[in-house]
């Protein structure tokens, strides 16, 4: 197994680089990554290469059995790049060119860049498409996060793609509405882009939230493309960001060999919403590919550009690691080997602080590479697997910031709230994008999401009637593929699998709250309704709970329906309570006749991973007191190398894992 | 009377036109308005024009005996425009023009927009101004609420405007305190206008609000020149916004034949601000051109371009409406008749949803214009008469906007505080004019009257000495009319009438709170001043609270002022309790010898009507309990068409209306 | 002794001038400040100069025995500047100028802006050097505060700065640690100033923050070279703005005869943490040219912009004045005369209102007056002398920044617990220059002193051993000159004179607290750790504070080195109980062996001038209670020309001054 570091040998004097390399090697580090940051040291002038010291580095560790990664450095632009052709640097709405001085400001419709990224991605490919130690690349760094381009070119190129789209101006004008405040268009080159995202036609503003993530694909398609006629024996992977939403990440995965991705879950507070978003990312990132990935930046310390976070705690790091092996890492990097002494991310803690010296961190992090050797074998040819589904799609993200119906509607919260009580559970879950076969799942749930192709509909319709058990909720199916409202009445296509029937909705703010009876448990519990309501009628479905407000009592809060085989749920509020999810959940699973491998205390995490005639049993305990958790007897705990009794103690942030 | 909605036939297939016009024609639809959103659709190139849809759909809906008034559509520049005139659009401060997509982005000093605006109100009144279905025009939408221009154009005009209201340079370095920061100038063209209202020179930022007023008032002035000449035989009118300040709506309104506005109360909590800010709004309305008014858009849903407001409950939708004609309405129409499935404004609710199908909504439309229908001749020559009077001026808004003295000095809630108590007391109020005469009120209220003229200063001093009884507060009349304070102690002129000087006076920030003792009711009462103290010294006045702090104790808090055959008031600060403007009102009414026609219980609104020998008394519950209202006995309750005894019910939202 | 107020003779009418002279002269004023602002009235238009206004009020102020300082205009651009200028205004970092209308908006580096400020000084000086009645001149006004300019000229000025401190692009790249993120650079003209502190290199922010602080003081040099050429006999200072921190005031100060500095300390609630900060801000001010300052504008009633400010009470506008004599001012002026009536100040009241009528304020500025001549006497000669001294860095202020590593990291709070502390211990504090000579001080502390140059380092090593007592806290010494992190394990250079090391430290955001337990009482006390955590590990110091959660056990929060014939005390959290802070410099005090010269209640401030055969004690009462304060009896109390017993009485806002 890959265990490693991202290392910046251009941050030290070289006679430190033997000092690292044995300080890696006697970790168990096995893995870097270098390079992504080194345009500069790599091209100090247009067109002229240094590589020497970079070959000197990789053999180092090539010595040690240290295998290396290299990024192409398209991420921070050199400064020569900017005094020789100013026009690559991204304009802002009203027309100014950036200040140089960040990373990832570039236009990416900027002949100049496309040319010059090119030309550092061959120079790099053909230097070391042969070295041995290399083993793979990532394309840039952490693509989005960009500032959106609004030159002369991003404009034409943007005409063009609309052009390419809607081939008419006529289609063009219908799937953006523009007979609403007088905006159609009589002419492709009358097109700008939006800017005001809560003002501009929001149809526009979809489509130029798509073009700008296909430009960011385009960008990273053209450096794959040399890379693989290079470099064929070398992986190619991209380091993703998680939850980050910007980007069409399904569209950014499509070209790679494998997923890798940043994760850094310690900036707030050590609670549990933290920690199962650390989850949801590694599931939504199994999710991209459906299939395994790396950790490319790993958690190894304080961090932060201006302020800082917390400080990992003792065991902390070795749990963060463990976590996402769970939820199907392959391979794990840290970031970085030793906090920079200069710059910008100088705070940005490694495995090593500024002093250089082995401590704490190090020492952890050198037991989790040991913990991680030992795993490999119980993982090899393992991932996780899932009877329950949660549609994931960022094109909903991107509608509903534009028109979030209610201030507190946050995608990866609203997801949350179930997702999070499905880890409570204990049950696996998968992340999948709209349109993927469903087939295979007990369950599927849909949250928030917005925008509904009939096609779609349709699919979730039949998935339905075939036996799946299936829940939606509030701006469920509102918007068509453009953003265009369905004139069907709410659910529009599913109101028949769904039995309900919303003609009217709300949001409740200013502290508006309605009251809800639920009754999910023996006898019904009162429950707080916040943020939304869909003012729900229901046709054939059964009210699980309904509003007591006066004015609310004709209306249900949840549904149920039974259709076909399967059965419709549908939750037309947003809950107060955490419980009721529980509740809900519970709900889900028995209907959908869903069992968990075990229970276990709250705070410890359970999943497992199986393939090839293995079954993995994962126990992370992110809480600091010691927990005691009933495990199958007889079974072997692979980190302790010790056979279970019928109940396992877990120390504060310890990890279990067991062969079942 | 006239009931309609607003209508877009241009956002519905043809094929839908019909089925509209028979849903409104059975919920006793009217009047719709039309087309001031359609520019495009009606000169979809330059000087083309293509009026035969709307001829179309106007003829549909005169058939059902649905009137139509059209709005000139240069709220919403079409494409074409832009692209071949960019100088139409707003240049900001810095020297960009802003990016098209919005509305209300013109330049109104741009040649190119005024004729325009021209060419296509000439078309319009050329092509309807014999159609008998048409009765009327609507200027614009909702003028105001523009960005300001800084384009050399508007520049010029700026020193234009001020050579012609100042005439020498002299008079303008005076009047705008020039001396101070060696800002005397030399030359016209040494003006620049003003960005920064919180740090520039504060007469420059008021000319400059006065200037972009009457940039707006000539644009208007310019599309009425000529409806006028060729429509002689429709109406013009204009919606405004109610409580919205940029624009000084008294001249706004001068040009037209009456005002209408845009009533949405339902985006906050369901409170009695909110209701009273309905009222308020509507009493400012009426006092534009000191008439009644129309509504132009009256709340139909939930609505907001990316967050929601809440759904108007079983009810209210009547409730807000018939609350309007307690205060003058005398025609209305819904915005807008069915939720548009595009653009910014698709979830904007209608009397329709998205579906089209005719549900809740629509049926408390249909029985709200049953009621209007039933009103109306018992509201046919009838306004509101009021004993009442407040002083509401534009002026003071921008010069307190720019200088509050404390943070929480916003107008309307300054004024709020008393209006809302006379709501409470069930007296009628009229919002005047800084100079109407004020012979006929027996109590003029001026809180946060800024700005006083000498002129005014005598009017009101006279009005006193002549038996009326006045109130002033916090920051009246500290400045002249461009905004230099005066160099008479304050309250300066007035400062006879009111008995009391104030030297001194400050804010109280930071949590800062002084104690009051009010004597106006039998035993005193604790009060708490927050946020502005006047110090105010008593020459001739009573005091009727005064303050307990240590250093405060030589200085009243609120006075009594018996001069000539009249009282003076003043309040030198904010008190925390809302009882306490109870308490004063109260005594104001009694010093004015004011009574109301009956009293209700907290949160049903009483109002009159009267003229042409009718007298009509609305009783509003705002509250979403049943009340009980005594009320005449033997008098005829018209909605019901029953005969009153000594008391009357009211459901949650139920309006009464009585006939005394 | 000086004392007066700062007066605009341009404000007013000719025939207002006899009467404010007359009253000033009545109030025992015998000094003003005049024509700062005015350099239109001086120069209305380019290179036609008009004195004689200025010459006539002079006139007629001498002649009653008042004296003139005069200020250089530059802080105010006349409109005919920019006119005929365009390029003198700022230039933002997107390109434009900013619109005049405001003051100090002109670029440092503009050729046209240091010629006409050097014209119109000369042309001042040449016009009064000899005057009898001008005694002094102040250069421009209140320097900083100055938007940054980005415009070629500043660019290529910084990029020449550069090219003379670093000599090397090497070099400037080691200093920048420019590897990072590829940013080496290749040529000086590649270098742009950074406009985003948060995001760009943040060594160079620091350099460009140098940069601008010494553009400021060239320009003020420019302007005390002519003034000391031609007028040798009259002084040249400067109003600083006491706490004001963005440009370095010991360089500002160091080409002038005395530091002034403008105190206004109302803004907020009566509270001591402002009581304190207007000391703190007098003991900077005296440590800058370590000799007494003048105070050039002081309180004299309720000020602000747009918002006000409170109202001082009665007696606090004489307290105010008195305090800064305590911390070494030696004259005082008041702004303004007279509360201006137009412009952006028009509600900075003065001395007298908007009505030019001697008043409440009046009284108490010529009471004050006649205290501070009584005063004179007992004052002359002596200033503060102190045991403590708190090293004070506008360098580290700067870095942090842009890099405050937690949110709440304020130099001035931090700072501010301990002096506080030492205010409410009554001590005399010095705040000193990084590299000053400590030799005469028992005790120095170094808050958040995060920027120690190897030689400073040293320094304070020495000055342990040598027997001093010293304190640092979280982030001391992080960084060097340039911002790069020092690579040796924190303290640094300091680890063994403070006997710890600190490997690791983290921000405690989202509400994380720590509890430690302290042992400087007699029993342990529990406190709590908030906002940051250095993880301490001791080596040879001893503990006098330790943290009781489960993980942060093995570290310190608190120790105490014994160092050769001194100790090292360093504190690595904040702690939210100001006792503790009391606790702490209790301690210090004990161990430097420094003792209070009485003890007074809590809100009663304690501090001594001495010098000249002379020591003078200071009790100012800053509550609005009366205060009984124990004091040596037999002695002088000055201003009630007294003996004192043993106890004097203090009423509220009252100030004592003892004769020892």
């Amino acid at each position: 197994m890959y265990v490693g570091a991202d290392y910046y040998p251009e941050h030290w004097p070289r006679n430190r680089w033997q000092t690292d390399a044995d300080l890696m090697q006697k970790a168990g580090f096995n893995i870097v990554r270098m390079a992504e940051f080194a345009w500069v040291n790599m091209e100090p002038e247009e067109g002229r290469y240094e590589f020497g010291w970079l070959d000197e580095i990789i053999e180092i560790l090539g010595k040690r059995g240290i295998k290396t990664i290299l990024g192409t450095p398209t991420a921070a632009l050199p400064p020569w790049t900017l005094r020789k052709y100013p026009e690559i640097m991204v304009q802002t709405p009203t027309g100014q060119r950036l200040t140089w001085g960040m990373r990832k400001h570039n236009c990416f419709t900027s002949g100049v860049f496309r040319l010059l990224s090119e030309r550092i991605t061959r120079a790099m490919a053909q230097h070391y498409k042969d070295n041995p130690n290399v083993i793979g690349w990532q394309t840039d760094n952490e693509i989005g996060g960009h500032p959106m381009c609004y030159c002369h070119s991003c404009r034409a190129n943007f005409q063009d793609w609309l052009k390419n789209k809607y081939k008419t101006l006529a289609e063009l004008n219908r799937a953006w509405g523009t007979h609403f405040w007088s905006q159609g268009f009589g002419d492709w080159s009358e097109i700008v882009p939006p800017d005001k995202f809560d003002e501009h036609n929001p149809h526009t503003c979809l489509d130029w939230k798509r073009f700008f993530s296909w430009l960011n694909v385009r960008f990273q398609k053209e450096q794959i493309d040399i890379l693989r006629a290079l470099c064929p024996n070398q992986f190619v992977t991209h380091n993703f960001m998680g939850l980050f939403s910007e980007i069409n990440y399904y569209d950014l995965a499509e070209d790679l060999d494998f997923v890798s991705w940043d994760n850094y879950p310690v900036s707030g507070k050590p609670d549990m919403t933290n920690n199962y978003n650390a989850a949801m990312a590694a599931d939504v990132m199994r999710g991209l590919k459906r299939r395994n990935f790396w950790i490319m930046e790993q958690t190894s310390g304080s961090h932060g550009w201006g302020t800082l976070s917390r400080n990992p705690r003792p065991g902390e790091i070795r749990k963060i690691a463990l976590q996402q092996f769970a939820h199907g890492a392959e391979a794990q990097v840290w970031f970085p080997w030793r906090a920079c002494t200069v710059g910008r991310e100088q705070y940005w803690h490694g495995i090593l602080g500024h002093d250089g010296k082995p401590g704490r961190r190090y020492q952890e992090a050198a037991q989790t590479a040991r913990d991680l050797h030992t795993l490999d074998e119980h993982l090899k040819g393992t991932t996780v697997r899932a009877d329950v589904a949660i549609i994931y799609d960022y094109e909903s993200v991107w509608a509903l910031s534009f028109q979030p119906a209610y201030d507190e509607n946050k995608y990866h919260q609203v997801i949350g709230r179930y997702y999070q009580a499905l880890r409570r559970a204990g049950i696996n879950v998968d992340m999948v994008r709209p349109g993927q076969d469903l087939a295979g799942y007990k369950l599927v749930l849909a949250p928030d999401l917005y925008i509904v192709r009939d096609s779609l509909a349709s699919q979730i319709d039949a998935y339905i009637r075939n036996g799946g058990v299936f829940l939606a909720d509030g701006r469920f199916a509102v918007k068509d593929e453009t953003g265009l409202c369905h004139v069907r009445t709410l659910p529009g296509l599913l109101a028949e699998a769904l039995g309900i029937e919303i003609e009217e909705y709300e949001a409740l703010r200013g502290g508006i709250e309605y009251q809800i009876e639920e009754h999910l448990h023996r006898a019904p519990v009162t429950r707080t309704a916040i943020h939304y309501a869909d003012w729900i009628k229901p046709t054939t479905a059964l009210v699980l709970a309904g509003y007591t407000d006066w004015h609310m009592q004709p209306y249900a809060a949840l549904t149920r329906n039974q259709c076909g085989k399967g059965a419709g749920y549908y939750l037309g509020t947003i809950v107060k309570e955490p419980a009721f999810y529980d509740a809900l959940i519970r709900e889900l699973l028995e209907s959908a006749k869903i069992t968990a491998e075990i229970t276990a205390p709250e705070g410890v995490e359970v999943s497992t991973r199986e393939g090839a005639g293995k079954k993995v049993l994962f126990l992370v305990n992110h809480t600091e007191q010691c927990q005691t958790v009933n495990v199958p007897a007889g079974k072997c705990e692979v980190l302790r190398n010790k056979t279970t009794g019928s109940a396992i103690e877990l120390a504060a942030y310890d990890v279990a894992v067991i062969r079942l």
